[in-house]
């Protein structure tokens, strides 16, 4: 048995998720092994060599011949592009076992590859997605910070953070408090620290309204929210700008200026990060009792069994929950 | 008299607008020819060669040897990074020239330099911003097409047009109504033909919410009002997109599907923008009876005087305005 090797889960079966693993462990070779848990037959079907191990632990010896696969299988027959509901259920046992798996220590990370929320709700499916299912499978492990879950999305040098996620912009304003702005900034600090090795994180806060709020002229927040979140943070110790007017905040020059954006709504930072880097762009879940990542694409049922998939999403997912996994050892 | 040259306005004097128009002067060499309105010892402070000419006209055959320069004196002395409220009225009387020039056919269009809100303010004047200034200068001027102003700002190949834009984010979805979108849509479209001769524009929209709106889970702006709105354009005979997710509007891949993007709020329109070309972009009026561009930044006065202002965003502005004048000029 070799050190903790990732896990992933393979996601809806009727998707990309099995060509994109299969597709990623033909790049990676022996860079960064990792083990998947889901059916073996939907990765023999991809035209890879599939080895079935009986633990984690075997990934890394068996990497190079073949694709390690911690073999559950799925009930129903799957059809490229048409998921069942038969197979919602298996779906989010892959995603338990996984996190299981990070949570023993036998993995050390866990990459999930992505899932449809249909057939997950029509099967009873209670969460709104990955994210808040795996804060829930981790809440009673122990954990010494900040607990999220919090959302970042990378592209490029960008590390683009979220106070909000899936709501509608017109809840945005009144869900934009200073203690959810903190409770965010806390959990980024700390994660820079323990699972990107910055000694001392820069935070650069986004402005919810143009140019920062114009001194007031154009909204309030930046005023009576924003600053007064910065002010208490930085009294913490925390290292985080006033809040900036968002569109200058993403360029080359401006992104080399912090670790990481805490951003207030899902456009404000999926818009450069999309922009920046559109197929590489990876999600990862900060101030979790594990390291979690995930491409920052769907299901891609459109385009599911065609072979035209593309896995950079999934292999920079892996390769950054390999990088985070890497700094959480070392402390 | 050659043909009618490009007018600029000098914009707050103890900004940076002298020091990027005598650098777009050298950069643009016989390019463009433009004249300048404004106070020809602010230029000459530059250490550019001026030459005063007493119409438009003789901007292109003086061009090669000295910047052209309608000689217009700012009454106070002008200290970089200070402005002073008794030049403010300069500062509008320069637009109001400009504009003047454009309308009468002696000058192919106006590119305005930066102007700085508080002393115009100070001094009494009751827009916004230019561009609602300008449209007021014209709204007499005979114009054969959907009126607007509406904002656009380019970036690389991104044209990103406003529905609404200097206000706070919380008044964004009650503003964004069908009538709105429509009237924007219908000037862009009529610009696109006009100004940048596209026999049949494309246009993107995009939506409001995350996901746009995730059949409703997110938002109901894009059933309600996005949707409906994209149908009666159709009707019409624009070619406009149902409403798309923002976040993955904007990459390279996503641009080439379309000539324009309709965006909803400031942040939508400027992030991607700004992140694409922070130092180039270019902010163009569109639905005027007279050509308008400016650079897509402000008066600098933290670094006026210092000789380091790139005029980059100002050249592209020239450029941009030069290629729009010959768009109409060919119909």
């Amino acid at each position: 048995m070799g050190p903790a090797p990732l896990v992933l889960s393979l996601g809806e079966p009727a998707g990309i998720g099995p060509e994109i693993v299969a597709k990623a462990w033909t790049a990676l070779s022996a860079e960064s092994p990792f083990a998947v848990i889901g059916d073996r037959a939907l990765l023999e079907a991809q035209g890879v060599r599939v080895v079935e191990i009986g633990a984690p632990g075997d990934a890394a010896s068996v990497f190079a011949r073949g694709l390690p696969v911690l073999h559950h299988p799925a009930p129903a027959p799957v059809e490229p592009g048409r998921p069942d509901p038969r197979n919602a259920a298996v779906v989010a046992d892959w995603i338990e076992r996984a996190v299981g798996l990070a949570l023993s220590g036998e993995a050390s990370g866990v990459v999930t590859a992505p899932i449809a929320k249909a057939p997950l709700y029509a099967a009873g499916f209670r969460f709104p997605g990955h994210t808040e299912f795996i804060a829930e499978l981790t809440a009673d492990a122990p954990f010494a910070g900040t607990r999220g879950p919090v959302m970042m999305l990378t592209a490029q040098d960008l590390r683009a953070c979220l106070v909000t996620i899936h709501v509608a912009l017109d809840q945005v304003p009144e869900l934009v408090t200073a203690e959810r702005v903190c409770r965010t900034a806390r959990v980024v600090h700390e994660a820079m620290k323990r699972d990107f090795g910055i000694a001392s994180p820069r935070l650069a806060l986004a402005a919810l309204n143009p140019h920062a709020g114009e001194g007031g002229a154009l909204g309030l927040q930046e005023i009576e929210v924003l600053r007064p979140a910065a002010e208490a943070l930085r009294a913490e110790g925390i290292a985080i700008t006033d809040p900036l007017p968002a569109d200058t905040l993403f360029h080359a020059e401006a992104r080399a200026t912090y670790d990481a954006a805490i951003c207030l709504y899902h456009d404000q930072a999926l818009i450069p990060v999309k922009t920046l880097d559109f197929w590489g762009g990876v999600n990862a879940t900060l101030g979790l009792p594990i390291v979690r990542t995930s491409p920052d694409h769907g299901t891609g049922f459109e385009i599911a069994g065609k072979g035209v998939a593309r896995a950079d999403s999934l292999i920079a997912a892996i390769r950054l929950a390999s990088t985070m996994a890497a700094a959480r050892a070392t402390r």
